[in-house]
Parts: C-alpha cells; structure tokens; sequence
C-alpha cells in the first residue's frame, strides 16, 4: 500500500512521482542533493553555476546512475558555451536555462534529446522562451532566493497560466518562489501550475553544498528577514544583468552595503578579499546566506528525501481539506 | 438549486456566504461598491481614505440598509480620530485598520461590538495586531495595487498562518495582494487563509469610483505593466510613512519620476496642480491608475457582484480540478 499521490501533466511528462523539480541552484545544487531528489520521486538539477566544468562532472558522477537534470545561468553560460555539449554528454533528463536569452542554445538540447525548461520572470520572458521551443516554463516569482524579478508568485503563475492556454497549450507550467513545503504545492495546483520548482526548501537540506554555518543561521529567520540588493553580486564579482536582483537573509554585511552599493564599489578593494574568506567559513553575518522568503516556513535541516515526500503528502491533505470547504447548493 | 459554495470560518463568523471581502480602497470603494459586495454574498468594506467625514457619510448613505464595514489608513485616522466614532455610530459590520498601530482604536471598536480587521505587511505587524485584539488578520502582500510592502503573497500567507496556529488560532487569516480571480481564492485556502481581501478587481468594478480613464486603461496592462514608488505620494500631498509605498500602473507619470523622487521633489511646485487636473480628468498617462500586478488578470469591468459570484464558483471549481490530481494509494 502506498501513499495517495499528486499526477499532473509534469509526472507524466518526466515520468516522476511527484510533481516537484530541484531548482539548480549554483554552488548548492550538487550531484548529491540532485540524486536525492530524484530517488525520492521529483526530478533533481544540477546547478550549473557560473560555469565550472570540474564541478559538473564531479556533480554528474556523484548523481551516478541516477536521472538528474542541469540547470545554468544563461548569460554566464554565454560566456562558455563549450560548457552545454559538456554536460549533453552526461545525457541529462532536462536542461533548464535561466536569465537570458535561451535561443543559441536551444537547438542543441533539443537535438540531444534533452527537456528545455525555461525559467521566466516576465512575461516577455515567457514569450521568448516559447519562440526557443520551450517545453516547460517556470514561472518564477520575486520572493525567490537567489536571484529573480519582482512579480509576486500568486498572481505570476496564473497569468502565466492564461498566456500558455492561449499560446501554448501543450507547454507545461512550474510555480517557483515561495514554494517550500505542501501548502505551496497545493496553491501552485490551484494557480494553473503542473508542479513546482524549489529551492530555498532543498537549500536547507541536509545533501545542500551550501555553508553549514549559512543554513543554520537561516532557520532562525523570518520571511521578513530577507533583502534584494547588489551588493553581494558585486563583491562576488558577478557581473549580472540589471534586471535582476539577489535575494539574501538580511545580515551585518547587507546591513552595511545594501542600498548602499555607490560605496561598497569605492571599497571593493579592500572588502572582496575579506568577503570571500567569510564566505569560506560560512560566516552568516558576513558573507550572504541565499535564500528566499519561504525561509520563514522552514524548521529544520532534513534529507532531501524526506522534504520531498512530506510536501507531496501534505500537498495531497491540503487540498483534500480545502475541498471540504466546498459545500454542495441545496 | 443553488450552487455549491465555499464555507469556510470566515463565512460562518462573518454570516456571509462568500469568503470575499472588499478590500476599503480610498477613494474606490464608496457605499454602492461596497453594498454589491455584500449583497452578492461576501462583506463590502468601504474606503475611510484620508478622512473626508462627507465622503464617509454619504458611502454609507448609498450602501442604505445594506450591511457593510468601513476600513481606515490608521496613521491618517491619527490625524483625525473623530472619524471613528463617526463610522462606529453607523453600525459597521467590521472595521478594518491598515498602515499603523491599531493599539489606540481598538477599544473603541471592539466596545462598538464591531469585528476588528487588521491589515499587516510583516509579521510584526501581526504580533501588534494581535495585541490590539484583532478577531482577523489580513496578510497582504506586496503585488498588491496602492500601498503596501515586500512580502509575496504565497509564502507570506502560509507564515503568518502558522504564526496563528501557535499564538492565536481563533483568529482568522485573509490573504490579500494578487486575488483577483477563483484561482487566488483557491489557492488562499490552500495556503491556510480563511478568505480573500480583494482590490484590483473589484477597482475594475461597474460600481468604483476609480476614474472610468483609468480603469479603461489598465484593463490593456499586465501585471509587469505596475510599479512601485514614492512618486504618486508625493505629488499628491500625502505622507505616507517611509515603510510602504504604493504600487500604481505604470505610466508616463511614473516613467518620469519614479526612481527620480529628488528630482521631483524640486518641481512640486509645477507638477501639483499638473498632476491634480491630470487626476480630475482621469488621464491615465499623466496621473496613475492605482492597481496591483493582479491587473494582468483582468480582462473587462464587470459588475461587482457578478465578479464575486464567478470568483466563488471558480474557486470551486479549481479545487476539484486540483483535487482530482490526487490519486489513491495502491
């Protein structure tokens, strides 16, 4: 006997379970918390990041056997092309691409048999993600950790929804922002959405490369304590695109430079070198946890699997309860 | 026969039929608006605004018999408490407190016998609501059209749900920012909230008092068409404290002076009485629609009741097409 179970369009398309993908969260999303995810019945992506070649083969191996994705940053993946045909060869069960224009690389994921999942923050977004033949769009609200927009997810993933109807009635949806355990998978469903993508919810896995000290310190913030800013891309050296923003847990050093970026770039000299040694101890307060505002629905650090298997069985209670508020006329 | 219906905590403590309440937007929701909200089944709250005793009387005057709350801007109440016992002696069937401390109305409206609605942004707003003796929380978030915050609704929603659950759980939850449609509704009981404060829909109503330029206008918009700024404040005299600022339809107004408050700030002088002729008439371009990203959803205007009632069904209807993903355990 198993458990009852969410079948959309997505479990059958990828031939999962659930209808719950990993987001590809550079430096987070590794070959291990990819398998995971897969193995617990979603779909895991790799995080392709800013393009490290030893990363994705050493992320690829550690997935072994099992089915995972990849997911890059287009703009970066602009820069390093060859990276695309690097990871084909692992033959990925989808490649998703985000942040940019994914037209130059559309053609050959789909010649290799590869699912071309599209994240999209507007809906000019979505549109050129159909004209690159996308197949899934992600449909990717502000509140996300990470970088992102500044839609708001319950409103973006509908109207979304009603454009894909329209245009493209056979291209499936994900919801992604916000989305952390099964109320948000419930909503995504109600919303127009075929699953989710998450990532703030994985980010605090126990299989996440993202700093110890980084996760623990997120599991005592709110949603309220998260900030968009530059500043982080900037001492990172990150060379992004205006549209976009990164979201992080509100800390000394967003305190200091957030909104204030005129000056961290008068101060960049002296403040990389000693950002990036925070980050290598996973110093919390001076170096930037990357997590969205669904931080504030999270408890604890579990396996990957569990998270996974929880949000789709609560899914599952959560709109059998909000169905019983459904009253019959008389 | 009657149709099948949504009955939920909020319809049976409020005796409505509808978990739908309309959200009391200054200068929109006047007593006619407010009256069709209630008549069709859920609860018109009218638009206390910036204090114009007239405005208040005659809303209630025009909503006659008809059982409807009133909502206030708490800072601009401060600046004129009169007003309360003004509505109070009206009877209101709920009176709802946004922007400010409520601690110093509360008595006044619980000792009325009124049902006290706090509208909170944060969650220490809902710590101070609860301490006001809220009897119903609105978490609204930032997508929402007018003033407001950050949050995204989809994640802020469920955590202020459970900040509930822990220190309240008589209280009840609405979620407000990006419903405009059944599928907002829906998911809102997915994520825990009781009901739905709606706005921009109902701004789009046949009943507003939103100028007809405007509402023409933004029904062309999409939800990336809106922005969100100290701009429109400004020009309109109205200070608002540095926390919230509001979200309006993108413009020529705001292509201008958005992001360019400085600037503006030197040309009030000229741009006051340019902006306020631009209001009267209902330009569109030169004074702002005030809507949320929820406007991409919106396609006519539509009687208010009319939009309660297919709000209604089709959340029911999303809930068993959601529902019917679930399935059973072999």
């Amino acid at each position: 006997m198993t458990e009852a179970r969410l079948a959309t369009r997505l479990t059958e398309r990828l031939a999962i379970d659930h209808p719950i993908v990993l987001a590809p969260m550079a430096g987070v999303s590794g070959g291990a918390l990819a398998k995971a995810v897969t193995e617990a019945g979603g779909l895991g992506l790799i995080g392709g990041g800013y393009g490290d070649a030893d990363f994705l083969d050493a992320a690829f191996r550690d997935a072994g056997n099992t089915r995972v994705g990849c997911g890059f940053i287009t703009w970066s993946l602009a820069q390093n092309p060859a990276l695309l045909d690097r990871v084909l060869a692992h033959d990925p069960a989808a490649v998703m691409l985000s942040f940019g224009d994914p037209a130059p690389f559309a053609p050959a994921i789909r010649a290799a048999g590869g699912v071309l999942i599209c994240q999209c923050q507007t809906l000019d977004h979505v549109r050129q993600a159909l004209d690159a033949g996308a197949e899934i769009i992600v449909a990717q609200g502000g509140e996300a950790g990470g970088h992102g927009a500044v839609r708001g997810s319950l409103n973006f993933v509908p109207e979304v929804a009603d454009h894909l109807a329209g245009a493209a009635p056979d291209v499936l949806l994900l919801a992604a922002g916000g989305v952390a355990d099964g109320r948000g998978l419930a909503a995504a469903l109600t919303l127009g959405a075929d699953g989710v993508l998450v990532g703030t919810r994985f980010w605090a896995a126990a299989e996440s490369l993202a700093p110890e000290g980084h996760r623990t310190a997120a599991l005592s913030a709110g949603g309220d304590d998260t900030v968009k800013s530059k500043a982080v891309d900037m001492i990172r050296e990150k060379r992004w695109p205006d549209d976009f923003s990164l979201r992080v847990r509100r800390n000394a050093f967003t305190d200091r430079w957030a909104g204030r970026e005129d000056a961290l770039a008068d101060a960049l000299a002296r403040e990389i070198p000693r950002y990036a040694a925070a980050a290598a101890r996973g110093d919390a307060e001076e170096s930037a946890p990357i997590c969205g505002e669904a931080i504030g629905l999270i408890r604890s650090i579990d396996p990957a699997g569990e998270i996974l298997t929880r949000m789709a069985a609560d899914a599952v209670l959560r709109l059998r309860s909000a169905g019983a508020a459904i009253k019959r006329g008389a």
